[in-house]
């Protein structure tokens, strides 16, 4: 007998990683049902995870479900918001019990982590595809928003960049990849701590998903200003580093999937989240200064521009290898 | 050029169908921030289309959009919820400005029928696939459920009951189907004001997406009792009626794609709910009673028992054609 849609609910996705009083009512009926206090606001983030698109086919299936979370927890952590539920869309091409076991072990594990309720979401039968949609919790009021730099303001990111991007491109050139490496690719851990110590803060802040220059660029836009980045600033994983290393640097600017937080402070604010950041052992690294005039302008420390060779993801472009053509 | 994701974002979803003073942040940032006032829960619903599995892939791009939406809408109406914001991820496998242009058209004309706000999502590149989450707001502790259902109560559908499974077997068949009977299966109309007649009433109730007899079961189960249905008062629309069209009442029990309300009441409560169906000119009709023993007994009116061919739509059974072969 075939398995059928609600005995795959029952087996892999009613366990909860956590127990959360303000669910009132979890999987199982035609909606879920929850409490927000009366303090807070609400915040959503919707992704969707294509195979082939937003990672390899070969990626194991504890990966996929650990990122498709990841990547909506990173959006909520970029508006300063708590995490609280979250629902899932999972369109898988056949039932493997092995496959949604894996599946369903890497999103509970990223849920655990954050205190994350499954409370409800869908399951088909198509080409694999996975949609999350996260809901957060702020203080009124308190909500990280894209807008707001201001010239003079000094421009920083967490962790490193560029090591997701360089792995995939590694893989789909048939190359080795570190472990490391392929972990900042497969298992984004989002910035979740540092984004709550940020709320309030009146931070520019958006989340690098697309790349650097890209995601930056949003951010700019939306405050109506422009930056000065520097390029030989730019944080990255220990290893040969960009100039030892070719391709680094455009997968540092360009590459995407990096999902570290990039924003602007004032001055006097630098302090306190620079000790908040060294708590978590988190590394902060300024890589630039917020100007009045638009678009981003790419500089080495002796002053030179650099013109970099695009702008970052898009998720309509035709998704090309390391030679140039259509992967 | 290409058209960008972000120029497709602001090109077709940027319109706003309701201004809402709840919406704090809308399309554009991270992630939506909206309000939820303190005397009302949060509920949320989140359904995939995907083509050739959910709708033939002929399907107009308008019936699509309005469709993904008017599913999710079922299950807030099936709440007692009042519909208040979407979020939608669309998965296109290229970038067609007709189609686009109108699928648009068609999530918006519904949404506005509601005061629905599209606050944020996500568009992508793949196999076509639509995946809307709603959130209603319903007043503390009145959601309704498909538990409490009680022996004695008697059963109610709103509407009628097969015109869309009869619609799809006929496409499937390359038959042509009548215009009424068509618009059944592509643009289901929600039951939402009659759901929120019905909050805090008490009521047993689901939505029937994948068949009567499916969904009504998972109500029973809910509700740990069972049910006599009177297969000949299932009603439908005007035409020639079970009796005269084989395979209708088939259609009506296990055919799915109803988007109606199954529901029990207490017999004190039956006459304010007719007045009010009255009111919205949606009939709603009488099909069987509540009781103890559990199990769907499906009887004629003389007593006869009759037993169906199958229980429901299955999103994981392989889709068959009306001659039984995989479709």
């Amino acid at each position: 007998m075939p398995v059928s849609e609600f005995d795959l609910i029952d087996r892999y996705f009613r366990r909860q990683a956590a127990q959360r009083d303000d669910v009132v009512l979890g999987i199982g009926d035609d909606a879920a049902v929850m409490q927000v206090p009366a303090d807070r606001q609400l915040v959503v983030a919707m992704d969707t995870l294509v195979a082939g698109r937003h990672f390899p086919p070969q990626t194991a299936a504890f990966d996929i479900g650990w990122k498709a979370l990841a990547v909506n927890l990173s959006d909520l952590a970029a508006m300063g918001a708590r995490p609280a539920w979250a629902t899932l869309s999972l369109t898988v091409p056949a039932v493997d019990e092995d496959w949604l076991e894996g599946f369903a072990t890497g999103f509970f594990q990223l849920a655990g982590q954050y205190q994350v309720a499954l409370v409800g979401g869908d399951t088909t039968r198509g080409p694999l595809s996975v949609t999350v949609q996260v809901h957060g919790l702020v203080e009124n009021g308190k909500a990280l928003r894209r807008a707001g730099a201001r010239a003079g303001q000094r421009l920083f990111i967490t962790g490193t960049l560029g090591d997701a991007a360089c792995a995939l491109q590694a893989l789909r050139a048939g190359h080795s990849v570190a472990p490391d490496r392929l972990r900042r690719l497969n298992r984004p851990e989002p910035r979740v701590d540092f984004g709550l110590a940020l709320a309030g803060s009146g931070a520019a802040v958006i989340d690098i998903s697309d790349g650097l220059l890209a995601d930056l660029g949003h951010l700019l836009d939306a405050s109506q200003c422009g930056a000065t980045l520097w390029i030989d600033r730019l944080p990255c994983a220990p290893g040969p580093g960009p100039a030892m290393e070719p391709g680094m640097l455009d997968c540092q600017l360009q590459g995407g999937d990096d999902y570290e937080l990039c924003f602007s402070l004032d001055a006097g604010q630098v302090g306190t989240l620079s000790r908040f950041a060294r708590e978590l052992q988190l590394p902060i690294t300024e890589i630039g200064v917020i100007e009045a005039q638009t678009g981003i302008r790419c500089r080495h420390e002796d002053g030179r521009l650099y013109t970099p060779s695009g702008t970052g993801f898009d998720h309509f472009r035709e998704v090309v290898n390391d030679q140039g053509r259509p992967a």
